[in-house]
């Protein structure tokens, strides 16, 4: 179960120490936006820049791989435009510090220098872009976000999760919600403030001025055989493909009780128990996903047309065929980076266990 | 352990069942508006309008009720001026339609009508509230929310959570983030719309038009030693009360990390093994609180004073002494209808079973 764990923190598991102390140390943040040793990865409209890696053996596909930027690489296109966004994203991890103060001592030599390989986010508008793309053609932006994104690595996926889901705040909330005037960024890309003196938003604390993460169940639902899981379509998935149901939590509202009333609602099926099996961030744009397996007190499915196009009752068997010989004549479920899939997987080993 | 299952769903147990279907269903919304049965709760500023019940013995506190008006109430207040603001929040559960449709029946014979009781919340402008409640004289509005929000009964403070989330939303969202544009409320309060022509936010889903829930991870903190919990506190608390530490969840993070971060930033105390416990809405103003055991690998503790002004280690007895016994002489937790006392609470009754 520990290849279930590590599959379960794609988007999640990551090259670094967030350090939001730093946040707020501006003195600190710039001198690391000019240090050589800093790392900048940079979008574009939300996609990140990566390049193809060789796979270790020839039959292997390529590896696409996040191209990290230093200074040099970015400064001239980082004017203080309004379409040009930088966000802190933190510090390699103590182990790689340590790995680097043996290999690199000049570095950490230098004066007040703390050997914190910092990371930053860059966001270029799209003349920038293409500009350069010409200078470096072995780099493109990874488009359209999905699947592309499951390329990547765990680790750099991780990176890039909090980095688009922070980029996606600012493209879509660049002004004041509470009054509608502009506003600036601040501590790292971790704030907004609106500009207009006097407005609502300045008294206090208001999470006006901070990311957006939005919660949305995904669960497992068992059928009260225990032999039995209820898996659903959108119009807009690939033909053949059928996954766990989701939705967003309402305000007000328990994970619990937002598994059941989601059910309820897309499905018609009634839920009782429900229990927490796992999370996942999932940039699309800023969600977390709350992964649960959801016990069925009632069988009968309707179908709410609006919201999913299908769903049916999948024995055991169809499911240990698709999802662990790879049989996929019938239908097929998301790919091991999706939280969905490791929650069919978890639902089939406990079912092993009975 | 039932009486611990339903505090921890103080401000989730609710009277409605929300119909999510129905709120795209303009027409029904408007008959339900002026129908007779239709329940009204009124706010002002965020504030629910209440009145004091009679406690069932006379040595019994008064009880905090949510003042239940009708359509006559409210009516002269429901011009569609801008701080004005109409929720619909659901209809009465089932079994409470059952009864009606009993008792009632002269409702239900009326053409067309379904028998369903809605429940709207009404938000009004301060004039109108002085208005209102000099003809009510026996109502007033709580105020501040904390802790007057925590006299209310489980099933009213689920439907005040409900409300007091979408009407925080809508008070301190009234501009389109994307454009800085006024909006338009729909779907009975739970979006809202960008008014200015070929805004980016109109063009396929955003998360700019719907309500904004915050997750937030609250955890018991348990020393490696198993015996004792980690408690802080935060300036602005009473003197005396100590809590579980809490933070939100970030873009990119999951739950899990999110614990682990929070304590080590706050307390210095480094988290291992983190577990799901139970969770709870709380409207201040729309944060979901994730409650977690997380268990310590370090023990040392290292407060960050912009944060919380002490943490501790707290023995079991200590904890047993203020929680069960109530003896509240060297320091106090929240009241019971909190996360945090649960979470404790959950904690006792683990460490018993040892
Ligand atoms: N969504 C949010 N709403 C309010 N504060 C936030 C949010 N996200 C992060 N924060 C930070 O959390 C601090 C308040 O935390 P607390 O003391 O738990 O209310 C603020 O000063 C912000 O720095
Ligand atoms: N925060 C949110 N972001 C996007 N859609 C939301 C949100 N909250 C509720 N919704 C609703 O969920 C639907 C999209 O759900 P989905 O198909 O899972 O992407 C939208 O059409 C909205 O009605």
């Amino acid at each position: 179960s520990t290849e279930v764990k590590e599959c379960e923190n794609y988007f999640s598991m990551t090259l670094l120490d967030r350090r939001s102390d730093k946040r707020t140390d501006s003195n600190w943040l710039s001198k690391k936006q000019s240090h050589p040793a800093t790392v900048y990865i940079l979008f574009s409209n939300l996609s990140p820049l990566v390049t193809l890696g060789m796979g270790t053996e020839r039959s292997q596909p390529p590896e696409v791989k996040l191209c990290r930027l230093y200074h040099k690489d970015v400064e001239q296109y980082m004017s203080q435009t309004e379409e040009v966004t930088l966000i802190f994203l933190g510090v390699e991890l103590q182990f790689n510090k340590n790995f680097m103060a043996a290999g690199n001592e000049k570095v950490l030599e230098e004066e007040e220098d703390d050997g914190l390989v910092a990371w930053f986010a860059l966001s270029i508008d799209p003349t920038s872009a293409e500009k350069f793309k010409e200078k470096h053609e072995d780099c493109y932006f990874l488009h359209p976000p999905m699947p592309a994104l499951l390329q990547l690595t765990e680790k750099e996926a991780g990176v890039v999760a909090q980095a688009r889901s922070v980029l996606a705040w600012h493209s879509r909330y660049r002004f004041c919600p509470t009054c509608g005037s502009a506003t600036k960024i601040e501590e790292g890309g971790y704030k907004k403030t609106c500009l207009k003196e006097g407005c609502p938003s300045l008294q206090g604390v208001h999470n006006t001025s901070y990311p957006r993460v939005d919660p949305v169940v995904i669960m497992q639902v068992i059928h009260p055989d225990g032999n039995h899981c209820l898996l659903g379509r959108q119009k807009r998935f690939p033909p053949g493909m059928f996954t766990c149901l989701a939705g967003f939590v309402e305000p007000g509202e328990t994970i619990e009780d937002a598994v059941r009333r989601e059910v309820e609602e897309e499905a018609g099926v009634k839920v009782g128990h429900v229990q927490y099996v796992s999370c996942q961030p999932w940039p699309m744009p800023s969600s977390l996903m709350i992964g649960c397996l959801a016990v069925a007190v009632s069988t009968e499915i309707r179908v709410d047309k609006n919201e999913i196009e299908d769903a049916r009752w999948f024995t055991r068997e169809q499911v240990v065929e698709v999802l662990i010989k790879g049989n996929q004549r019938s239908f097929f479920v998301p790919p091991s980076q999706a939280i969905a899939h490791q929650l069919i997987k978890h639902w089939i080993g406990m079912n092993a266990n009975l």
